[in-house]
Formats: C-alpha cells, structure tokens, sequence
C-alpha cells in the first residue's frame, strides 16, 4: 500500500500531539521522519514513532521541553534540548544558526540534553537549501567495538554532510560508523544466511559468521576497521565532548528511565560560499563535481555512477505523486504508535 | 642507522635551500617532513623531497612564491598558494588562522595553485597543540574509482581531525579515501602475495586479486564501498569547489609541467573550546574519553586499545631521544635529493 506523503504527514503529527507534544513541534518530526521515508531511508523514518512515544510515556523524554541556549556568539550556539525530544530541537537550533550563517563564513552550533535526532542528512540538507554546506553529527548510546576491543565502548555516531547544486539538487552525503547496519544483520538472520566475520563480534570477543549472534549481545565493528573507529572518535569529540553532553557511556539514547537524562548530543556547522566566491559559483562548481562523477566509465552490470544523495532524490520527487511504500517493519510500528494514542493508523 | 632529528632536519632545510626554496620555506619544509617521519608515517616524510626538487627543476612548482590572499574576513582566509609549495603555503595559512581562531567559536581558510602539502594531520596539530580542534584536508588528482565506477575520477582526498587532551596529548586522525595505500599494494606484489579483490580494480575494471595490476594502471577502490567514496566527496566540496581550486580531472599534484598549474585545493577549519565551555574543560573531557577508550577489553592477541594518535606520538617521543629509522626508499630518496643539489646525504 502506498501512502500519499500528505495523509501520512497528518497521521505523524496526529499521533505526536495526542502523544503530548505541542502542535508545532508535532508538526516539525512528522516533516522530519516522512522526508526520510520519502528518500528511502526508512530505518530512520516513521517506523521510530512509537519508540518516541514510548520514551515520553515512560517519563524519559519530555515532549514539551523547549530548548535553552547556555552560549551564543555572532557565528555560534551551544544549547541544550532540556531533556526534551531531538527532532524539535535540532530543528529550532538549526532554524537560528541558518540566520547567523549568513553574516559568517562559518558558523557553529550544539545541543545536549536531546535524544535521538532522526536522520542526522536532515539538518545538513536545511543548510544546503538556503546555500549553504552543512554538516551534522550525533553521538549515541555505546554500539560499536573501537579497533582491537571486544565491547561497545563508542556510539554509532552519524556523521552527514550536504552541499547544493544548481542543476543537480544537492550532495547528501549520511552514514554511521559501523560496518553495516543492524537492519543488514536482521535480514541475515531472517534468510539464514552467513554474514563476512568483520561485521560483528561475539559477546565474548570471536569473530562470527552467524548473524543470529545479535540477538546475544554481539558487537557491532567498525567500517574500514580504524578508519570508521577514527570518525567515530571525531564525532564524539564534536559532540559529546564539545557540546558537553553525555559522551560514550552516559550517552542513553531512546532514554525510557524517568529521572535519567538521555543526553545526547549534536553538532551542526554551517559554511557559507559567499565568503568563497558566492553562492552561485559554488552551485555551478558542484554541479560540475557531479557532472564529472556522472561522466565516469562503470563497471560490468552497472548502468551509471551515483553521486551521493542521488538515489534519494528520485524517491523523494518519485514519493511526492506516488506516496510512499512504506516497509512492513514501518507498518507496524505506525500501527503500534497509532493504538497508543488511539488514532486509526 | 638510526638519524638524530636534529641532523635530519638540518640535511633536509640544506636540501630545500640548495634547491632554490628560501630559507624560512626550507625550515618549515624540513619540520614538517621530519616530524612526519619521526611519527612513522614515511610515506609522507622526508621521502617526498626529491619529488619536490623534481617539481621545481622541471618548472612544475615555483620555489619562492608567496600565498596570497584573494578574500577574507574576521574569521575566514580565501587564499592562493600562488603555484608554489604546499607546505609553506599551508604553514602561513594556519598559522595566520590560529590568530583569528581565538575571537571566534569556529574559523576556516581555503588555499588553491598549491601543491602535495605533505601529512594533512600537521596543520590539524597545529591547531591543537593551541588548544583549538583542528581539520585539514586536501584535494588530490584523480587516484581512485567511485562507486560503479571503473576509472579513477575522484582523489585520494586527505581529511585529518585532532584534539586536544591534557594528560593525553591529543586525538589525531589522519585518512585518505583508498581502501588500502598504495605502498600495500607494493609489499603484497614484491612478497608474491594475492590481495583482497576489493582493493583495486584492473584498468578494465575487473575485480582483480593480482597487486602487480597497478603496474598496469589498475585502479584504487574506495575504503567501505559507498563511504570512502562520500568521504572523498566531501573533500573535494570543500577544497576544489569551495576553494576554487582545480577539483577532480583539473588537479595535477607533483607538477612537473611548466606552464601548467597543479591546482590542488586545502581547506583548515578551527573549532575554539573557549566557546563552549572552555578550553581547559574540553581537554579534560578529551581525556576521559580516551580514558574510557583505554579501559575497553581488548579480542584475543591485542593487549590494549589504541586512541587516534597514541602509536604516533609513542614513536615521535622515542624519536626524539634515539633518532629517526629511516626506511629504504626514504634513504634512497633522500639520498637522490642529496645528490641533485650536490650536498652529502
């Protein structure tokens, strides 16, 4: 069944509001998640709704919080989300560093006290529509082994960048550190098929090829082993260190203990072309970066080169007229979140 | 043999001056070469100076030019390398960002018309060792394929990041976007070793598991399929488009043309602590983050988990007091140098 992108907007947001969060805020994650269906990262979409309604009824987010600033300068902000929800309060932090953007050739921005953010892509992609380069980052709760360790001792710390084009829409570049992703190792599962062993270790430190090992605790590994540990450490320092929210373990994402702050925390930078040329340069030397990638000889059985970001656009612009084919997994939560608030999904 | 850094330094400034670099411009050149080699990282230390020398004798690189300054502003450098070096260039550049980087939560500057700036994670150091986090990255001319792709039409692209501890040094971190250098792929093919088909392509794009193909101009692979590739993007937004440099096809790094320009683009960013909570306290909570890092159980066979860095000041500390091992093709090299310029290696 495919959902037309504006009743599933109205559902989101119905079901935030009756969940106890204000109307605007409401509005601002159902944006947030169906934009990251539309583009196909639905892991990251409305599939998370019922979780955050989960936290805030256990007393772990508060849905009304509204986000405090702690420190502000001409090109920076360093807030705090108040122990409320991620999405509204990126949002609203993003919104004011894009005004102080324009006056600086770079500019900077913080929060902790949040939780879970949505897609960390959104936020860079808020910079990139007015012109700007944008990158966002987020620390997590502890996920994935640093080289040579056998526990979870660093967050899977999304890291994203965006840059705009003229003729293309933009570069949307948004990954975590871990060598895949769990939803990978879930459908392994569920095939029963073998995974490579540099995707995961036991819970006692082996190697495995069994993806039934996640449902024992296993430890998620790195990408390009030292190389997605090097970015993950990155990450934290702008995040948990710098925007002075829990870091490593006093990181409690998808918090669901009252009294416990989830307190995770983001970075948002904001580089302005104007201070390099102008805006529409820039435009016109990413197109030509991406015409050239384009322009790339392929390999055997593959039909063109992608450029970051490409493959979401034409789910966005295919989503706007034809809704959006959500997965089972997104279903049921969406009727899980609908049955809390005593919506029809 | 083991070199005194001292000694080491001496014969590469000589070297640097001899061959038409002035005197400051040599010295800079001779620190950030030897330090490089003191933290073991030779690929890009005293190895690459009679490539240098190459440059300039054959017209490719202006020995004494000037960066100059093309826009600026309270806290930004739009810069030109002016077809000179890098590394002097870069060198003037931080260090005049570093001045700016104190009255402002986040700065950036830009260089194009430069050339190889030797180890990105020097001008990230820099940075850090004032208290500051630091980035550094470079474009480079075309080296690896994209995702799909089978031919090289996007750089090795360089990114560094370091930040400061206080009981602990620093974090540095310092990648280029290739799933293995290419100094891997010789071992492998001297020692008559098969490698992992995901390494490099053959110059028909095949998967290949022979290291003597980059004999016949087979292609790097980037690091974690997709992410590499990303990364590697994001670098050349940032210095080819952002800096207005040559960017993709119209970089040509290690110039021996005259007349042609190498084009190659950096950029530096510098995060201020002080913005945020103060510097002391971020080298504070740098360190416990590495403490907790440290304090992770380690698999079979590793006795301790390493942080971003720690191997190379290890080495650079112990290099300090016993000397500088040099490997063979660095002595060859250096030895070459010597020998173009007629002093005594």
């Amino acid at each position: 069944m495919k959902r037309p992108v504006g009743e599933l907007k109205n559902l989101a947001a119905s079901i935030c509001r009756v969940g106890g969060i204000p109307v605007a805020d409401a509005e601002m994650i159902a944006d947030v998640l169906v934009t990251t269906d539309m583009r196909g990262i639905h892991s990251h979409g409305v599939v998370r709704l019922a979780r955050y309604l989960d936290c805030i009824r256990a007393g772990g987010i508060k849905p009304a919080a509204e986000p405090v600033t702690l420190c502000e300068s001409a090109n920076s902000i360093m807030a705090s989300a108040n122990g409320g929800l991620g999405i509204p309060a990126a949002m609203k932090t993003m919104k004011r560093l894009l005004e102080k953007a324009e006056d600086s050739a770079i500019s900077i921005a913080t929060l902790n006290h949040s939780d879970h953010y949505g897609a960390a892509g959104h936020y860079a992609m808020m910079a990139a529509e007015r012109g700007f380069v944008g990158f966002s980052m987020s620390n997590t709760c502890p996920l994935i082994a640093p080289t040579g360790g056998r526990a979870a001792a660093i967050g899977n710390n999304p890291f994203a960048y965006a840059a705009p084009g003229k003729k293309h829409r933009a570069v949307l570049f948004d990954v975590c550190m871990s060598k895949v992703a769990a939803g990978k190792l879930v459908i392994a599962a569920e095939a029963g098929k073998k995974i490579p062993t540099d995707w995961i270790l036991t819970k006692d430190g082996k190697p495995t090829d069994d993806p039934d090992e996640i449902w024992h605790d296993a430890v998620m590994l790195p990408f390009a082993e030292h190389k997605g540990y090097g970015f993950a450490t990155l990450v934290e320092a702008m995040t948990g260190v710098l925007a002075m929210s829990g870091m490593m373990s006093g990181v409690h994402s998808w918090n669901t203990q009252p009294g416990r702050d989830a307190d995770t925390g983001h970075c948002f930078i904001v580089v302005n072309p104007a201070f390099f040329g102008g805006k529409d340069a820039f435009k016109e030397r990413i197109d030509a970066m991406i015409d050239e990638l384009k322009r790339c000889p392929t390999v055997d059985g593959v039909k063109e080169v992608l450029y970051p970001g490409e493959l979401e656009w034409r789910r966005e612009t295919a989503a706007l007229t034809e809704g959006v084919e959500l997965p089972e997994a997104s279903e049921k939560e969406l009727a899980r979140a609908a049955e809390i608030t005593g919506l029809k999904g």
